[in-house]
């Protein structure tokens, strides 16, 4: 089995169910065995021995969690990450509110630990996802609910899982 | 009467509506005197007289677009901008589609012209505008309409064009 | 006296040194008080009532300090900073090292908290400074050392102390 | 052989001096072939069969080049890049003049054209590369000239194709 694990900081709740719609995702894929964490609570053997890893983030203030940032340098960068597939992922408030942002960030940490960034992108046709999937709670905009941003967690899960198998 | 302007480039109209929304807010602000420009036909003098100007363009492949990048260096650069208040809008065609991005990368751009750059941030209070407005279009997400972020386009407007006022 | 402060995060002393050099820029400028303040031991009452603040970190992996992230949604988030001029800086271990990118998330972080982001950009002539200094210490490149680049912290202080007499 | 392209735009001779010092890093590499090509006469069949793709540009104001942008979009988002290794480099004239953000763009552009990106980081050991290498020339900075820089786009050249080798 590839093990896959989708990392996230979360507070409210939502960070935490898009990691799980990705996983669920990730677990689509034949052979891929996808697990979710908390920073707070990392199988640090289950990440070394992962093909691929996936960060998320809530953004606040367009900035990842104060939390996320300590946990990249203090325990991240020691778990062997180089080489492995990394992806990101971001929930926020707004549609304006810096989710892309934060996951252009985490990217970023991913290529400097040496990492293989992927999304998908426009390369595995509609619905294209750019740098990573971002859901909208409702709690600022009623039109936005995170479960309408459901589907684009799974099917990036499950290109990931797909693009990690490919180059395992 | 203070002179702001609002420039954009748009292919399909939506860019171009959220300028105009942007513009109204504007204009209620009394002694504001706000115009929109395309990029292909920016009256020049006006610019120069401005206050204020805040650029916008649709993000393709989390990128401003082409012609909005050339215009930048090749026009905007030589109109005086320095010293002006200096904003960012955006448009998407789904919520992780580069929207922030594109208005992160005009900030930096404004920054280096030599603009003060403001959103009014949350410093304004709820809602909370983070670097500037974006909004994503009906074509790709049905839950999305560019309707829908109509107001904030128009709030940012009103906060910019009472920035504008106070600084000038 | 118009105050301004530099606030920074410092472990080896390169930044710190990096904030002595803007403030003593910025308190060439008639009428200016320049004080510059670790995150750990930050005045408060001064810098609420500051026209302009300038926050430096060093680049660790391409991203601000953990420290420094965490400082900015603790405290620097309820420091009244909406409205009040704002600039950034870094200094990192390699030209390629991440300071470019620390900086433009700091500024992003003060658009969201309502400041106003300047750094002159070519708008003051040579020599041109982009989103703000960037200083690479010589621990890792010889050729490298942070004298070198006194001057451009030196002559950002001043431009932004001219900048925040201006709009005071 | 495994075919690589270092793809670049270069007005002044600098940024095609650094594509052909990664391009000899990768030829250092046993069964590596690499190629470099100003946009202006890319060879589209070769980069078709290229294993990775590394772009670069300097820095105009913070932003890559309109001619870069506008290669992006017109032509490389048709060349098939999807599930290649990416790569970016860039070349400023200042060592805050925006190089980093140059390649941050460029790779963002690149994930979302579905490649995989890779610097190698600080998993190679020292010299870390963080998102890219980044050459100052010595217009504006005496103490900067570009062939200071010479090895680490030699190094990032070796380390790029290495990876692209391992994952073909």
């Amino acid at each position: 089995m590839m093990k896959l694990a989708v990392i996230y900081d979360s507070r409210t709740g939502n960070t935490k169910q898009a990691a799980e719609w990705i996983a669920e995702g990730m677990n689509s894929v034949e052979g891929a065995d996808a697990l979710t964490f908390s920073i707070a609570d990392v199988d640090e053997e289950f990440v070394r021995e992962a093909a691929g890893v996936v960060i998320g983030s809530p953004s606040y203030c367009a900035l990842m969690t104060p939390q996320m940032r300590t946990w990249l340098f203090d325990k991240a960068m020691h778990m062997g990450l180089a080489g492995k597939l990394g992806g990101a992922f971001a929930t926020e408030q707004y549609t304006h509110g810096g989710g892309e942002m934060v996951i252009q960030s985490i990217l970023t940490n991913e290529i400097v630990y040496g990492m293989l960034c992927y999304s998908g992108g426009v390369g595995c046709g509609k619905p294209y996802i750019h740098l990573g999937p971002v859901g909208v709670n409702g709690n600022m905009e009623a039109h936005n609910r995170l479960e309408l941003y459901r589907d684009y967690f799974v099917i990036y899960g499950e290109r990931f899982a797909r693009k990690a198998q490919e180059i395992s």
